[in-house]
């Protein structure tokens, strides 16, 4: 079992204006390869304090990671610092000149002469490219140690982790023989509470198997989790784990693989050649949004509408002005409307529609902040449900949307009737 | 001028399982306040581990802030090292075991055996009271330095900040003559290379306030600060710098106080009385999604459309089909007739639009991954801009989104015709 040090460098991470994400996602990152996180350090962009955590981070750990102030501005320092620590110069890297010349030549812009100064690497690196910007990572080995450095933006980074480094790393978990298996299960429409309930006696249930539950405005998560050397043993206890908690919960876990619902419904949609369009009020097009997301999703997803105003719901999905001003646009009849509309409309297979209260302003005495009508229209079958959120703009959006991602999830799968 | 350190302890904060918001937290109130964060480090549930976290700390800085393992449970071990870091033992904490005993009276719940033990307390330490939660806090000076002790729980940790520990960090600021301002100039448009070289010489152009370049997908963040006794002083040098950088490039500055976009935009449409509506092709609902986040926004957003199909884009916004024949749904003409249609069919002053070929596939020889066309329209002006964004999907709407918006905000404010 290998340490692991992370390093963060960068002034706006000690004054709190940025939180430490590129952190957390090496650390889980490397946590499920099977390593051992000891520390994560954040630092300034400080020439002295770059150098005294890579010494007592060598010290006490194997693996380096160091991300922060590999930019091309006066701030970033740590390719300073890196000539310094380990001794050795900059070398021009023919390579990496031509990659970061393609980036400007494709975005029709000059290349400054300070983005020419990021081919030159230490001469005891390793490249590592950049796919996303100009910076590349080093890898450098000093003493049986391993010191990866990685620029701080976080796509970048991420880059890097997935393409180059964590292949690498696997490997070298497989030769230590620490196994470290783990299975998350994605779950939505139930809280940590309930769901804890319906799993009962969780002491018998789970055995030695770890079992962590994380809970987010998207759902729950549960992740088990074994760490041995004994890999089929790992594999042999998480699947029997699974299954007993599967039994119990079976209809809530959307995924276990893949935590955007969007690509388990694109995924559905294509296998049953079902097209759907979309109506969006209160969620103002992060339904649309998401979908969109996945690559290939023109496929399945014909067209959406953000039917802000009244006017445009009439205009766009025909819904009818008295219904409006019966019911209100926040309404169960106005987002089974709505989902007909759009499914009429469109000439899709699917019709779905939001309508509701965001906040923080609009609410009326019998239609409270986080008040929520989901639509559905197919030829078969229209309906709204209900729901009561709470009192955040944003996360009654990011609820809403889930909501009826799920919604449409259930009912693709026949879970409800 | 007092250095800082912050230890946060919590096997969660390794793994990745939670992202380390109560480092940044206490690293932006003591920053606001004139201290300096030297270091955050982050370590699990271990003695030896908290221990020595403690005592490197304690040799570089003068205040250090550990928050987490107070909790009542097995793996909480903070006090025990405090007990053993300090050579002091537990004592009797009348009021704590009073406050503990009323927070259970008051949720109904009978005091569990594990809480009554959290009224024994370090004997050199002076206690901090929990609004929120069981565990109390602890303040222990030791040596010239002084320890603060919190739980990790956000809320908790939050208030013991705001209550106590704050409200005496400022009185010492105030006697140390610590002053610490800040300004941050949000800019989009341009990548900080091009920023940085438009400045040319910033040696001279900052003089001895402190500049920090923070680049995103969004744009790059110009921060200015300035450290000193001289309160006039640091406000009058930012003042200063502040204006030195927008004479060079003022028209990409969106705003000193706002990050989101949307925000600024929406300011101004409802100063000038101007409604808009949205026709998203490749953003697929992500540029509605921003506008209507911001709370009032439907005094000035009157619909959006996500026309992923041709078919669409002909029925929803009018755009002729002989020009998706012609030239191509990824085109300077269809993104204007897009703009002209949403504008047109639904009643406002400006409309916009994106197409674009966002990736991973849909590319053709001349039109790769990454092309993207803003169309633009309001009753005098009609055009659309061509962008040669990257080859991440999700990167190149949010570019997208963001290029779109600062484009509307261009023409708002008059900086191109």
């Amino acid at each position: 079992m290998k340490n692991v040090v992370i390093i963060s460098i960068g002034d706006e991470i000690l004054i709190g204006q940025t939180i430490n994400t590129n952190a957390s996602y090496i650390g889980e990152k490397l946590t499920s390869v099977g390593f051992v996180i000891k520390r994560i350090i954040s630092i300034g962009d400080e020439k002295l304090e770059i150098l005294s955590a890579l010494k007592e981070s060598e010290e006490i750990s194997d693996l380096i990671f160091v991300t922060g102030g590999l930019g091309p501005t006066h701030d970033d320092v740590t390719r300073t610092c890196i000539l310094d620590y380990f001794k050795t110069d900059l070398v021009f890297h023919e390579e990496t000149f031509k990659r970061i010349k393609k980036l400007f030549e494709r975005r029709n812009i000059p290349m400054p002469e300070i983005n020419r100064q990021q081919a030159f690497v230490p001469r005891c690196a390793k490249v590592i490219p950049n796919d996303f910007g100009t910076a590349p990572g080093y890898d450098i080995q000093k003493n049986g140690k391993r010191f990866f450095f990685m620029p701080g933006v976080p796509h970048e980074m991420k880059a890097m982790m997935e393409n180059v480094i964590l292949p690498q790393l696997k490997e070298m978990a497989r030769e230590l023989k620490a196994f470290y298996h783990q299975k998350i299960l994605y779950t939505t429409g139930i809280p940590e509470s309930a769901l804890f309930s319906k799993l009962g006696d969780v002491k018998n249930l789970f055995e030695d198997v770890k079992v962590a539950f994380l809970p987010s405005q998207f759902g729950v998560k549960i992740r088990l989790s074994m760490l041995s050397d004994n890999e089929p043993y790992n594999l042999r206890k998480i699947e029997l784990v699974e299954k007993r908690i599967r039994e119990k919960i079976s209809e809530y876990i959307y995924s276990d693989e893949i935590q955007d619902l969007e690509f388990i419904i694109g995924k559905i949609l294509q296998e049953k050649k079902l097209k759907i369009a979309v109506a969006e009020s209160c969620t103002g097009g992060l339904i649309a949004n998401r979908i969109t997301n996945v690559p290939g999703s023109s496929e399945y997803f014909e067209r959406g509408v953000v039917t802000y105003s009244n006017q445009s719901k009439i205009e766009l999905l025909g819904v009818k002005p008295e219904t409006i001003e019966k019911y209100g646009a926040v309404s169960e009849k106005t987002a089974i409307e709505m989902a007909r509309g759009i499914r009429l409309n469109s000439h899709v297979d699917i019709g779905f529609s939001t309508t509701g209260i965001m906040g923080p302003t609009g609410a009326t005495p019998d239609k409270p902040i986080g008040l929520v009508f989901i639509g559905y229209s197919d030829s078969n079958k229209e309906f709204a449900r209900k729901f009561n959120f709470a009192d955040n703009r944003i996360r009654n959006k990011e609820r809403t949307a889930q909501a009826a991602l799920d919604l449409l999830r259930r009912y693709l799968l026949g879970l409800e009737h």
